[in-house]
């Protein structure tokens, strides 16, 4: 088994971002931005509708206080900052997804606060501690082998390991920057043989042909790009052709198993 | 019995506003800003904590975004911007609350959107209904006599009718602008006199010597004018000294009459 | 000759806007956001280069400050608040414009900020007037027939008449509003045909099929919609084949005339 | 001969920030918020005429687009960035200035841009390379032996060094962190001490008792502790007991020199 996930509501105003509406169908939960890097209280609350209708598990995805920067300029936060902007995201996205009769399912930081929280151990707690403070039901999706999911295992929060179908990965298992040079396989059809690895066998490919060992509870599929329907559709029929079950990470099994 | 009610949290990063910090000792229910005129995360988890420590009643206090403005300027929002806003400012103060173990008792819109959703029906449809989605045991705080607590009833919801005890008011029982020229009180004795005409008899000072009737559940004090500690402490000391019992709207009973 | 003008630089950060890189090509001068309803220092800065390459008419383009917005809410901004925000936007964009060499020529106020100046004389007069003040040489595009035209002229400053050729008219030759059903001339040949009758005749068509006066110095080109470059492409066709040479308002003539 | 300067207009809409106003009458150049850490149109505007009126010189005080953090948290911006938010906040500043019938004299950046440029070289160039673009008479206000001096050196751009007086020095001449315990002199006749021996001899003091070499052209004056005013005049005030000139870098001689 294992989940799809893709940010979403990350348009604010009359901007638009990415190609996200066409994703939701394929995935298994949605990463809805929270109003800091991106998104607004409309941009929420209709992201929140459409991943209701949808079916989708909701989460929140707290970014750092930089419009301007999507989110992804690393900033000189303080843990207390980190804690304080991560607890006011996730209240105000649970306030639309309450109203729709919905839960909030997990966390996952967006961005530079992705990234420091997978590099610093105190941003890491803060961020941890935000999501137990709020509710300990919260799911933490981080890097696979990552900081942000030891320190989700520290404060006994449950927790999905997540990977990145069409990136390859270095030895040490952790994913090879996005920017640069042959880090991305392209080809739709490579990524899915890299998320049957990483799923059925816990392996992930590095540029030089061997393995690295990973944990795949969750695939993350990017909005940005502009393949984005091919691939994830291919990565959905490849891995249903496969037997494998998509779902959130954690949800209840569904009544009749026949009809998986 | 009446609640004095004060606006709260409304810094914002190294900027800090008014007095408020001065009255916190003297209410008995704060409006604490959520993000959008005033506030921002840091402050409003300071601002929850010193509330609940005061041992105060804590509402929620949506305003415009408009943080150049504080909220004070009108905008042409559309009713569903209202709504979608009034939801997630509720939401983000929330979850400083819950964390805290407390509970948002109420809402009183900041500024300009107080005054919208005095002269609007359907503004204050879209603001009631937001907070009553959100959970309908909040406390409506509108303008005696106004169109805010109207809505309310309409929509079952509870609601406090505020007054000011140093403003004039007019023969229909709406406070004087506060720009009008001898619209205000100065004098903290001539505001209790006000004070307990309100609480006590329903009644209402015009600057022509008639009384006009309203409904006193709530005074609200304000936090930034220069003598708001005499004011303050005046008016708790006048009310407290006529046997009036202050406390917040709705708020249960303590358990031992005495103590009052 | 007529003037072709489109809005440009309406991108954010990681948001861009519209099509507006289309138009480029097809105008003759255009209106550069400047940061308060969109832009930010680095889109204006590529759109001043850009616009520069491409030898168009360079204006400044201020709006309300109110990103979520998009500057189309109308504010209750004083006048002042109006006189130092266009000041500011407008030397915020010369800084860039400057630096490439090239200079500010026009002045076009962005959406709600357009429409208030041509509703309220005192809105109108501080932004002229902040013009003025910056650099009285600076061109004023208003409605034709508008408040802001009239104000242009009372403080002596130079002025474009706009039209828009795919809007029907009113008979008192103010353009229908945008939202209205039907106010649309959505075959670019019409539009074309509207555009001609405006530059050469001096006059617009209203939904009965009568005329209205009105006067045609620039026409302004949507970058919005999604046939924004056919329009673009028949208007400037048609307008050339009948011999109407295009350029930026107060343009120097070509030094050889053939060139056109 | 030396300058005073500080910081000025750094409040923001309903907000206002430090003493600033009380040291206007002891400072001979302010740098003044642009609206990116701090400031707004409105501010800017009077803060321009009242430096104006009160004959000081005028510098941009350009910082980071953080709000939130008042310019003071390190933010991972590229080196386009400086260079294009440096020259939107000059210019922007510029236009009220222009219309003030004055002129930007320096340019000091703000906070963590300010640190960032005495850090790393790129900043620091690109910092600078904005301001000679815009006017290469601008002169670049850092740190006594930084790297922001260095580059303006580079550049041939015009410089001032700046210093501390109520700081501790390390032996290699840098100020002592603020944040540091026991780096700061907070009697203003100690401080009064080491401003007269930075201007007359070249030194600072460090803790050990030592001295230091720095170079004063101008003194920084904080607006934000309590005792601003005292420390301002006494500063101030024994300066000129001593015979030392007080006047903006590069600022032409008096007419008549018996005016001083």
């Amino acid at each position: 088994m294992v989940d799809l996930n893709c940010d979403y509501g990350e348009s604010f105003g009359a901007y638009s971002f990415g190609h996200e509406e066409l994703l939701l169908q394929y995935v298994t939960s949605v990463n809805i931005a929270c109003g800091f890097h991106a998104g607004d209280p409309h941009t929420m609350h209709e992201a929140v509708m459409q991943a209701m209708d949808a079916g989708t598990a909701i989460g929140a995805h707290p970014g750092l206080p930089d419009r301007l920067g999507f989110g992804r300029r690393e900033m000189a936060v303080s843990t207390q900052e980190v804690y304080d902007l991560t607890l006011y995201q996730i209240g105000a996205l649970d306030a639309f997804v309450r109203v729709a009769g919905g839960k909030i399912r997990h966390v996952k930081p967006h961005g530079a606060l992705y990234h420091m929280s997978e590099r610093r151990v105190d941003i890491a707690e803060a961020l941890v501690r935000a999501a137990k403070d709020y509710d300990e039901r919260l799911i933490i999706y981080g890097q696979s082998g990552g900081l942000l999911l030891a320190e989700a295992d520290k404060q006994s929060m449950r927790r999905a390991s997540e990977v990145f179908a069409d990136r390859f990965y270095m030895k040490d298992g952790t994913p090879m920057p996005r920017t640069t040079e042959g880090a991305s396989l392209s080809n739709p059809k490579e990524a899915l043989q890299q998320a049957l690895a990483m799923v059925q066998r816990g392996v992930a490919f590095t540029p030089e042909g061997t393995e690295a060992a990973v944990q795949a509870n969750t695939i993350y599929l990017h909005g940005d790009s502009p393949h984005v329907e091919i691939f994830a559709s291919t990565l959905r029929q490849g891995l249903l052709a496969e037997g494998i079950r998509l779902a959130a990470p954690f949800a209840a099994p569904p009544k009749n198993m026949d009809d998986q």
